[in-house]
């Protein structure tokens, strides 16, 4: 079976990997950079097998251009490992060291977390990506991407194996489940033997399949029901800014708000223009009575649309009573990714950032800063909405974990 | 439905919970130690029923004595309770800040998980260790015993509640699920909308049917077949002191071992002492073939011994021709638990730890350390053999997690 043989291949090569220096690893990434621009014609060709089969098989332009590769997105994914190189090997790091009264010295040390398993949707740039991110924490990576992008893909490794020929890195670090089918995925959910995480990348049903299926450990990624909330003392103008940046900026990602949640005071004053603004830029406004009375062209949201991620140009807008109510709205409806409130009340911000279970908490700030670039991490495996192991945008040291060294003296436990 | 009753409302719990101060949950946790022991007749008779019951439906005389509360096991557990007051509470500390380029301020704060699961077998005294540890760290719990303990557990956390009721914390943090049938133990593995973490603690087939089933995150903890490797370079007395320790100090833990590697060439000189001092302290050894041939009274490993946590006065023996035989072995048969290595050979020793994949590794020191107490985390909610969010022993820290709170200026992103 093509998983298990792979897996195999990959689990030995990890072994090796993890004890490859930080320069034989960033050495590897810019001749797989290289390797990549100097092949971008074969690249090319086979991606677009990819499309034609795309557009023969009907799937939507939008999937067609997350699918289609060109000479300059081949020239940002290697620049990507370039920048991947630069970044500070976490591998290795002293995270803590004590000693005990029985001298004992205990030193927590930083290492790869061994075979990471990736799977992922149409885009074939996340394929080098994750190979990237892996190689560089040490990590072997076995790659499962869609059947949409299979040619892609299987063109990208076969230049990533080339590469790693010429490096001090085992080819078989990286694996390319070629195999499309649910049952190959499936077989993937139940590879504890060999896989020491399991990393979705793509839509809420696929996220939502692996997490319900897999006995891997998972690192949850992606869905973002998110909210700003606009508390009675904020700045008009600094409110209505974030609220149109957390709605417009990008619409169809994780961290953009589907639901703005406005102090009743506040929406007295100021509703009518922010409602305004947000439909200036193209946004569809559903509302609560209150906001249905008080504004022009909202329709009425039903309770379904408060759980909905529209990744869209929609947004539900909610009049609410007080700081209270808001955190209540969103510790229910949220989906514990990024909130924030606008406000000059020192209090309300104390018990917003107190009170709201999520991953990043803004103050007067925009939520769509969650991201791993933005944070200054210098690279993103995902933004985590699980509480385990890492929270938020995951950067290299999400791909690591530690490892304890004891040295002794002969000690014996009594 | 019991379960999904108690769970909501140990999430409202958990809210409530996360907003009290450090000296208010130390003042609960006391408040608990002085009821259990001002109540420890009440506790006594109900434990004398499921004493009774385990009497009457056969259970082993092993089983009865975990089972068993007495004055002074409660006072133990009342002095626990004590312990974790005086415990560093982790919860508020700022893990990290930064500042960005666009003036964005990032804090990552350390915040409880929210509501934990504990799903045990037979010792009544884990009810209340864990209440205290997820008390002292802001969570709310629910716990899920054994049906042979079900009336102490009762007991115990009717008390708690009593107690509780007198504090600033509110009693629906701790929940007990007294419906102890297999369909209750299978929906808490599905209840990821109430539970942040799922944590097992018992045999291994109980934590292999949570790992198995479970789509809550969970922490795996437990199994442990560990090794001590005796290398050419190692000194008798202390060799073999270490091996005698570990297999034999308390063989029914985890941190025990089960496997003994020692080096051709020291096996040369020195197999026969190491058997002998093993077996006159009780232990029986198995061993391959040039074991069998150079020792006496040792029967042959089979295949599986080498995978086997005997949990008991059993030992398999193997010689091995360098470290890297060690390492392969280790690596392949190991629960990457706990591993030893005894050598004075530098780069052996670096080796081993380098190549090793285990949570935690000894050099000339018995592998009976690996546990929270003698890490010094004060407390111990389990030793994680996994590799994501905690691993080996896992103190109050791992009962946490973190949030990232962002304050800005009215940034929003270009």
């Amino acid at each position: 079976m093509e998983l298990i043989e792979k897996a195999k291949k990959a689990k030995k090569a990890s072994a090796i990997l993890s004890a490859t220096t930080t320069e034989e690893k960033n050495a590897a990434l810019n001749t797989i950079a290289d390797e990549l621009i100097n092949h971008k014609d074969f690249i090319l060709s086979k991606n677009e097998l990819d499309i034609q089969n795309g557009k023969e098989t009907g799937l939507s332009s939008a999937l067609i251009d997350r699918l289609t590769l060109t000479e300059k997105r081949i020239n940002d994914i290697a620049e990507g490992l370039n920048q991947v190189a630069k970044l500070k090997d976490p591998v290795g790091e002293k995270i803590e060291s004590w000693e005990r009264p029985n001298g004992l010295q205990i030193t927590s040390v930083r290492v790869p977390l061994g075979v990471v398993g990736m799977i992922y949707e149409a885009r074939p740039n996340v394929t080098v990506d994750a190979a990237g991110l892996c190689l560089k924490t040490g990590n072997a990576v076995i790659l499962r991407g869609s059947s949409s992008a299979i040619e892609s893909n299987k063109a990208l490794v076969t230049i990533i194996h080339q590469a790693l020929e010429k490096t001090a890195l085992p080819a078989d670090a990286v694996q390319l489940i070629e195999d499309t089918s649910r049952e190959a995925a499936s077989a993937m959910f139940k590879l504890n033997d060999y896989l020491d995480v399991l990393i979705p990348r793509g839509g809420a049903g696929l996220i939502k399949t692996v997490v319900n299926n897999s006995t891997v450990p998972v690192l949850e990624t992606g869905a973002g029901n998110c909210h700003v909330y606009i508390d009675e003392s904020a700045e008009k103008q600094m409110a209505i800014d974030i609220a149109v940046n957390a709605k417009t900026q990008r619409p169809s990602v994780c961290n953009a708000i589907e639901t703005l949640l406005i102090h009743k005071r506040w929406a007295d004053a100021h509703l009518g223009d922010v409602v305004k603004d947000l439909q200036t830029n193209g946004v569809a406004c559903l509302g609560d009575d209150y906001v249905v009375q008080h504004a022009t062209d909202v329709k009425k949201a039903t309770e379904e649309d408060w759980a909905t991620e529209f990744l869209d140009n929609t947004i539900a807008i909610k009049v609410v009573n007080d700081v209270e109510e808001a955190i209540e709205h969103i510790n229910d409806y949220g989906t514990k990714h990024s909130e924030a409130i606008v406000s000059e009340n020192e209090g309300n911000v104390k018990r917003f950032f107190q009170a709201v279970d999520a991953a990043a908490l803004y103050h007067n700030a925009s939520t769509r800063f969650t991201d791993g670039f933005e944070f200054g991490f210098g690279a993103e495996i995902g933004i985590s909405t699980q509480k385990l192991h890492a929270r938020g945008p995951m950067g290299l040291k999400a791909l690591t974990t530690n490892k304890y060294v004891i040295e002794g003296t002969g000690q014996i436990r009594e």
